[in-house]
């Protein structure tokens, strides 16, 4: 039987990923497409020729149709919103980050447990072939003990709609270390079996954004720049992580002084070791009978959108707990809200 | 007049980089080649065609026609001999690192405040051109407000004579970090302008190495491998440093299963930023006029070690206080001493 | 409101540049396609989907609706048909040369000043992001005293159109100076901050396509060639400039028997220096600390046919006197006459 | 028979080229090595194991044994001794530039010409054998009508001695035209076949070295700086040539803010012509059958000092003019001493 959808935010996620996963799976029908701006719901309506354009939300909650929602707002919307659908006994999908600080994702995680209904995050490099292949490899031991990982999601000039919601800490909840970093942990932290954080120390600087009218930049994404608006969150963030599992460091930058891009992920283990290209393939680095091994896997990474929103479907009906479930992404906002407090504090954070 | 001078070590160091020096310098002879193996000091005399060998550095202490020394020993010699020339009232050029531990730096340090002679570190890279323009650009503001430093010194197989006196603990102090990784923050350290260091959290890894028989390689400097010897040193560290100047982030590898070598030094600015290739030149960013800008320096490296010399040899004469005086360079005797704690006990190092 | 626009001449230029920035400025409308071959004016209106097709330009002078044209016809209609609509109260843009010649230039000008109408000249590399960047540079002081500029646009074999129309005196005025030249020299007064002339030594060669039919080459832009056609404009252009600025020299080639394309300005100040790679980017050479300093901007380079459209357009609302107007542009035309007549003559010509 | 020689100023050029040519020609014996610093023509002595220190060349000007002298001083030492030699019956071999002035050289041609002892000018490279090919392939047709010459020789940083004779004017007479121009408008001429001039227009600039302290460079050669001496002549030159053959174009600096040495000359003719890298090899370009051929010929370079000495030792005998007689040099003088007059000028030189 068909399940009917309600699309929460029709801004570039949903009509770039959401909404083409949904239209291509069989058992979906998009109903609603809700957005604040009427023109952009009805823009939605027109562009898929389905559903029906609603500006609150709060208006389809009630529907007794609804089974299922994707909320694809931004980051100060996630909570409330997802909350809302789950209390009215909806099945959610919420794009990440879960929320704008681990408070209000400890909310939506007791909404869920108190209300059954699935709500999971948009982690969506769980779903995607590649990131798989490493998840396996290290469990199957064939990198030995892995005992370190280094995140780098550095770019030279990559700040997303300056002035905008993306940059103001109120709407977004952080800057690089919440849009990419999110990312780049929660990769970190599945392939390397979800281990328990022990202690977080993180420095985050609000600096080449700063001053707005003198940013200099190639090209602009989620532009363009809005040069009355704020600028107060992170565009550098680096942070070390002791686990139960390996060390973990990071170093990130939406914009940074330093004229190259390098986007990866170093996995270390004392049998072998991986460095994956973000969004692209991997090397694999070991040693044999004297000899250094550099292998290049070749596999289809498939279309990790699809198999979130395929995944998310399917287990409202099977009731299968994803990867994607909010009790295990939960750990990554605890996270990030350590590194942003030792950042504040400057101390280290223990976890109990 | 000439200064008479005692090399102590006859290793490589000594003769690739000490002795060349001494003899270029027109104040400076060599009267003793010293190494407690006779074969060493004789090899010396007569490749370098003057100076007498010794074996026992104590024979020479009280040669009241010897004005300065250079050690050139293992790190386990270093406190015990530069103390026992200092109280003797010679001139000490000790190797780096100062020491194997904070507290043998320190008594190292007040041996030279009591006798008041010149107790200088190996700190080669003080001397070298290219880090000099980096500590008068960040100096004279052109970086703008330097925020982090991050230091990468990964190697995936550059072990140094596996067994022997580099990875024994109770010889070198550690591994990587204090072999490589005291060049890297001390240049990190000089062209921050020396900030005082205020926590450290780190984590070192003794993994590659430690199966010794099935270490895969393919050179070895220092070596060969010493299968019968200890391997007892890390051979990956990761550490994070906050200062009163800027944070400093280090991931450093001896060996690794990832298999790029990743050698440089990245200074973070508000206004532009530089990456350093170690031992070689750098690269300037910054941005004007909306364009974003890529600046390669070309200048003449100087003969670092030369340089580190004759500046040795003048200050004896003139009193001077190097930058490779003991009471700076302490400072990043105290912050390795620190991370291998902070690793050690799984928790940041507080300094008061 | 919209502005309506006639485009005289359907020939390559008009169609890869000039049509395509009108249809993209919201405020312009094209009204009319000319051409003298009706096919060529048929095939526009079909192809850009909007306008009518005339063959006589003299057939639209006094349609009131039109307010901008754009000439793009071969270069003997440039000033007989820039006058006509000057006359007929429309404002014109010319694309380079202004004219064949200095004198018709300065009938132009007059036109224009007698008018009050916009004639501005298609120098579209004054609206070129790279370029703009240098003449700031220039101003600011960057290079200190700017002394020389040497402009090489050299190539081994790059006739165009061989025995048509950019290679009959008649028409064009003139070959690789008028046709080339005019771009570079107009790069280099506009960057020096258009300086007066003073002398002009040169020397004008028609050598290499003089005998068509054993001209060798390998492609052939504005193709394919007549050799029923005239040849007799120069291929190699050689001339020296004394300003009231930096002095000036020039080295350039549709066609030479040396097997590299250089095409490249080289900006010589006492401080620091610059190499454009012509429609590229640039180099900085300077000196700082010693070191000499070779820096490479990334920046958008922009669309500059997009920007001299768009502020064509704008200025004639606003009566802004952009540094395309005829005032300006004037001076190069002065310059290529001088070199065209100092060859003629063997001597160097001197302006008053 | 022997030919006794006489070396005056024992300087770099004297003993890497002319004293070991001397020495490896079976006829020639050296009597003499001249220096006004005793420890020079001391120190020849010992080095080459042969002949008698002088101080004063006048106390040899009467030594009947003498035949020939090799004149090596700077360039204020040109014209006086070579005369004085010259009307003492000595044959004389003069380094280039043959004077400061072309006042001088003219001079210095009477003398030769009212005593017909032999006056050949240190213009090498009319012994160097890729030259002589070009020269023959030129001759002989080959590149056709040869209508244009292009010398480039253009360095980043190459101002010899700072301070000293080569950058004094009142000693050099001027800087990197005189110095390394001479040479390449030498080659120029003598492949062309030493046509006669009847233009010249020039600037040269004094810029880079003027402000002393501060000329920033990796290398000096001549050197060390002094900067207590003398810096007045031209780092930069432009000028531009006609000729009763080809015009010619030259751009020259021994500083300039462009980073690339560019030290080459291209021939340019209607059927082919020939870019030579100075004092490597060269390439020809031409044209047949449709295709661009680029040929690189490969040849014994020989050893073009050896190959002058040799030739004016045998033409003292034989009374052969060679090309480096004075009466074919000159031709060069009076192109320098016009392009030197045109700058101070402002306007071109045209020869009678």
């Amino acid at each position: 039987m068909t399940i009917k959808v309600a699309i929460i935010g029709c801004g570039t996620i949903a009509r770039s990923a959401h909404i083409p996963a949904y239209l291509k799976n069989p058992n979906a029908e998009i109903k609603y497409f809700c957005d604040i701006k009427p023109e952009a719901a009805e823009k939605a309506v027109q562009e898929f020729g389905c559903g029906q354009a609603v500006v609150n939300y709060r208006d389809i909650l009630n529907d007794p149709e609804i089974e299922a929602v994707s909320i694809c707002t931004p980051n100060d919307g996630h909570a409330s919103i997802a909350i809302d659908f789950l209390r009215a006994g909806k099945n959610v999908l919420c794009e990440k980050p879960a929320a704008r600080t681990y408070a209000e994702a400890l909310e939506m995680q007791k909404a869920q447990n108190e209300t059954g209904k699935v709500l999971n995050i948009g982690v969506v490099n769980r779903f995607n072939k590649g990131v798989n292949i490493i998840k396996n490899m290290i469990a199957s031991g064939e990198l030995g003990e892995l005992y370190h990982v280094y995140a780098s999601f550095r770019a030279q000039r990559s700040i997303p709609g300056l002035g905008g919601a993306f940059t103001t800490k109120s709407i977004a909840g952080g800057g690089v270390l919440i849009d990419w970093g999110v990312h780049f942990l929660d990769i970190v932290m599945y392939c390397s079996g979800d281990p328990t954080p022990k202690t977080v120390s993180g420095q985050a600087y609000c600096k080449l954004g700063k001053d707005m009218e003198n940013y200099s930049y190639l090209n602009m994404w989620a532009g363009p720049p809005n040069y009355a608006g704020t600028y107060d969150v992170d565009d550098f963030i680096t942070a070390m992580i002791r686990t139960e599992g390996p060390s973990i460091t990071i170093n990130g930058a939406w914009a940074q002084n330093i004229g190259v891009d390098e986007m990866y992920i170093d996995f270390l283990g004392d049998k072998a070791g991986i460095r994956l290209q973000y969004g692209s393939d991997f090397k694999l680095y070991s040693a044999q009978n004297g000899a250094l091994l550099e292998t290049t896997p070749k596999f289809n990474m498939g279309d990790h959108f699809q198999n979130e929103i395929d995944g998310f479907l399917a287990c409202i009906k099977s009731g299968e707990k994803l990867p994607s479930h909010i009790d295990t992404v939960i750990v990554t906002a605890k996270i990030l809200q350590g590194i942003y407090d030792s950042s504040d504090s400057g101390k280290e954070i223990t976890f109990e």
